[in-house]
């Protein structure tokens, strides 16, 4: 069995070249006992590539120079050896930028078909920016009716879920997002109270207007100046799930948002930071009622579908400069 | 009646200055209904009381310019129009740098004594400090048998009683504080394991050394340098609970600690600033469990005491270089 692959060539510095990435062909070796093929369907791209990427400190290994490059994959079963794992199976979890996939099953599970929703809503809402999302507001955030809610890269893979929970939960939830496109889509198709477009505003006057009397939760994505102008108008006893900080991810020097601990001190603030498989031993929870709010037409999710393996280094480029709209994907093949 | 007070006469720029406060005496009127007069006892000093001396963003108004010095008291009532509150009974709360106080009961309750327990024990334990360490270290804290936790200002009044709770709930604890003196104390007296003198040695060298696995938790009351090499040194799902950072709040150009947003997501770290007060509801709760320990020798305490009202200023300035052991208490009248 042949399959093409992305290999990682070089630590990016500063933004992701091309060359950072190397595409190739290899013949894959038969299945040993225990193993299944996955033919790739969906290849998550998320913020989080980019620290697999590099040496900086993270929550996993980095990716090896010259190995695969890592990704939330999606897929179908096309060979197994491995008992209770059948031929046409979906299974979605960790796996690489691949058109075919061999695994034994680690950070693997069978992904729930939703009656009426297409399969990228699917895995690009329940696999893993769902539980994010989820684990993150309600766990870190402890939403209460009336409090404000701001999301940055709202109309992002976690952000608009984000979002759509907060107004479930009864809070009053401003959106941070690029462009006029995408606030609309999360104010009028979401139903966020109100969107931020910082490419258009500052965002602590337009803060200062829409949330007078301070921000009780900041889910916080992006880092840098907008962190800093949502952080300067956190109420006291607020929370701060601390979910990425992508506008930093290609940073050269390291370069930190300033500290706050006196603001933290002072507003006796909660900053948490987490990362979504801490709370693997709940996805069922997470998967059950985010399934259900899809059911229920209560949570709408936009994915933004790049066709192509051969495109994935330049889709995934995208996301530290906001030009996706809505979680984004690359479709290795036909779903 | 008359009494002798210590008024704000200018915010302190930098260290305090003598002429930062005037030490007067005045005639207070006579009291009204609902209102009772108190000799004060000790004058607790505390980190926090050069934060109420500025305009910093804090927890509480600042002291006004020309309006008496904030301080917690104890005292004994001579004189009273409250009922419910007696001559002789001896009260505890926030008050002022008198050695008479009137008060209509806010912020003020009863002080229990302890058999056996000297006054200055009993109020310097349970009044503010035990419950700073309580809950700062068992709410947020979360300690577990056999995790590391790091108590910084060790043995100063929060320190000492947050160690011991500390061996108590079976961690392993280190302290932090400046001399052999006050290393031998905690290590020796209260049964720290061990203990940094950072006056004699590198912090971060010395955790290396004493916590090779890291750090579960850092009680964190100093910042500067000190809580950088704590902060360094922290395992996964770490916590820190804010208590204050003293090394600062003499600071001219209100400079911060710097910025680890990368590492508290990476780590999965959990920072939370409290006061005391967030927790007033439960004083109950941390009064019994604190003199439970006191009478059942669990947790022993040291008091700094210094004689005369009129000492205050020289007193309190001390906290700022390290020269107090133990509790700072001011002792205004016999107990």
């Amino acid at each position: 069995m042949e399959r093409n692959v992305w290999r990682l060539a070089r630590r990016p510095v500063g933004d992701i070249a091309d060359s950072d990435l190397e595409y190739g062909r290899e013949t894959l070796p038969d299945l040993a006992e225990g193993q299944f093929a996955l033919q790739v369907i969906y290849l998550s791209l998320d913020p989080t590539n980019r620290i697999w990427m590099s040496d900086m400190e993270q929550y996993m290994p980095p990716v090896a120079l010259g190995a695969p490059m890592r990704a939330g994959v999606c897929g179908r079963v096309i060979a197994s050896r491995k008992p209770g794992v059948d031929v046409g199976q979906i299974m979605a979890g960790l796996g690489e930028w691949a058109d075919i996939i061999i695994s034994d099953g680690s950070f693997m599970s069978p992904l729930p078909q939703l009656p009426g929703i297409p399969l990228a809503a699917t895995y690009g809402t329940l696999a893993l920016v769902g539980p994010t999302a989820y684990f993150g507001l309600l766990d870190i955030g402890q939403p209460k009716p009336g409090e404000t809610l701001v999301v940055s890269a709202a109309a992002g893979g976690v952000g608009q879920i984000v979002g759509q929970i907060g107004k479930i939960k009864g809070c009053h939830v401003i959106g941070i997002a690029g462009g006029r496109a995408k606030c609309d889509y999360v104010v009028n198709e979401l139903g966020f109270d109100a969107c931020i477009d910082y490419k258009a505003e500052d965002v602590g006057t337009a803060l200062d207007r829409l949330a007078p009397g301070g921000v009780d939760i900041n889910f916080e994505q992006v880092g840098g100046p907008i962190m800093m102008a949502v952080m300067q108008r956190m109420k006291l006893f607020g929370r701060v799930p601390l979910c990425g900080m992508i506008s930093g991810y290609n940073a050269v020097d390291g370069a930190e948002p300033p500290g706050l601990w006196t603001m933290i001190l002072m507003r006796r603030l909660t900053i948490r930071g987490f990362i979504v498989t801490d709370f693997a031993p709940r996805f069922a929870e997470s998967g059950s009622a985010l399934a259900g709010w899809m059911l229920g037409g209560q949570l709408k999710t936009r994915q933004d579908i790049r066709p192509g393996l051969e495109n994935a280094v330049s889709a995934v480029k995208e996301l530290y400069t906001g030009g996706n709209f809505g979680k984004l994907l690359v479709e290795v093949s036909p779903p």
